[in-house]
C-alpha cells in the first residue's frame, strides 16, 4: 500500500561530490554537494546544483570552471565538513589538512587525497529557482593509479566512494554487486 | 600518484531510476536511466537526461510529465531490462509482469512494485547535445507504508535501492552507514 508524502528532495541515493573552485583572491575552496549527476555523453558533461548564497557560486561564474573530487570513505568527516563550513571565512583545506592541487586543464583546484577527480569547464548555467544548475563539460579525469583496472578504468570498490541518504541524513558505503549492467535484464528477452 | 583518463561518463555512483511515461496511444512505458538527480529545492525538482532517440523522449514532451520509480534490489533484472528494451516495439510491463499505475497527480504511470515513486511535472527542457535534460517539479511522492519511519519518511535501508557503477558496469547494493550528515564534519569546527 502506497502512502503520499509531502514533496521534498528525497530522491536517493545521491552522490557525495566535493566541488573545487578558486575565489576572487585565488584562494582554493571546496564544498560538498549531493545534487548533481552526469547529464550528457556528447559533450561529456556533469551538473552540480548550488544556491546563490554559497561562496562557490560566484567563483564558478568568475572562473568558468570547477572540479569534482569524489571522496573515499576514510574522508567522510572531511567531506561532511566541506558542506558545513563556508569558504567565505574559512580555508577548508588548511582546517582539514587536505591538499589543493591546481588542475592543469581548468582554472580550479581539486583535492589531492581523493581518488577520482573530474575537471569541468562551465558550458551552461540554468536558473531553476533557489538553486542554480551549473553544467560543466568534463575536459579531464584524474584517478589514483592504484584504483585502476587493467584497462585503466577506475574501479568503484577500490575508490571506496559513498552516497548520501537524504531522508536518513547519513552516509552509506557502496555494498555488494547485485547485478550486471546490460546483462541481468536479458532474461526477459527471448 | 594520479593518472589522466580519457573524459567519459564515469562519475559515480549513479542512481538507477525508472522513468515512467505514456506514449501517443496511452500505452504505459518505463525506461531506466542513470543520469539524473535532484537539482533544486524550491521548486522541488529533479532531472533526468535522455537521448532524443529513446521512445520515452517524445512521450515526456507530449504529456509534460513523467514519474521516477526507484527499484529495490529484488527487481534488479527488471530495472536492467527497462534500459535494454524499447517501448516502441515492446510492452515492458507485460514482459516483466510488473504493474503500471496511473498517477493521480501527473499524466504518467509508475511501477506499483517499486517502493518509492516521484511524480514530476515537466517545467524545463535543456538541450545539451546528444542528451536532453528534462527538469521536472516533484508534485508528489508515494512510498510503500512498510518503508516509512515514525515521521513518515522513506528509509533507504528498507527501500533496498541500489546504484550503478559506470566503469564496472554493474549494480551495487547500498552498504553500511559510514557517517552522519551535517554531523561527522563538526569535529573540524572548534
Amino acid at each position: 500500500m502506497k502512502k503520499s508524502i509531502k514533496p521534498g528532495t528525497l530522491a536517493f541515493p545521491t552522490p557525495v561530490w566535493c566541488v573545487g573552485s578558486y575565489d576572487g583572491d585565488g584562494k582554493p575552496n571546496v564544498m560538498t554537494i549531493a545534487w548533481g549527476g552526469i547529464c550528457c555523453s556528447a559533450p561529456v558533461s556533469l551538473t552540480v546544483s548550488l544556491r546563490k548564497a554559497t561562496y562557490t557560486y560566484q567563483s564558478i561564474l568568475d572562473r568558468g570552471a570547477y572540479t569534482v573530487s569524489i571522496p573515499s570513505v576514510k574522508y567522510v568527516a572531511e567531506a561532511d565538513y566541506f558542506g558545513l563550513a563556508s569558504g567565505k571565512n574559512t580555508d577548508k583545506f588548511v582546517v582539514t589538512g587536505l591538499t589543493p592541487v591546481r588542475s592543469d586543464l581548468v582554472d580550479a583546484p581539486y583535492v589531492e587525497e581523493f581518488p577520482v577527480i573530474f575537471e569541468c569547464k562551465l558550458i551552461q548555467t540554468v536558473e531553476l529557482g533557489l538553486h542554480t544548475q551549473f553544467i560543466g563539460e568534463i575536459v579531464g579525469i584524474k584517478a589514483d593509479e592504484n584504483i585502476l583496472d587493467e584497462k585503466g578504468m577506475p574501479l568503484m570498490d577500490k575508490a571506496q566512494s559513498f552516497v548520501f541518504a537524504p531522508s536518513n541524513k547519513d552516509y552509506r558505503a557502496i555494498g555488494d554487486v547485485v547485478g550486471q549492467g546490460f546483462k541481468s535484464g536479458k532474461k526477459f528477452i527471448s
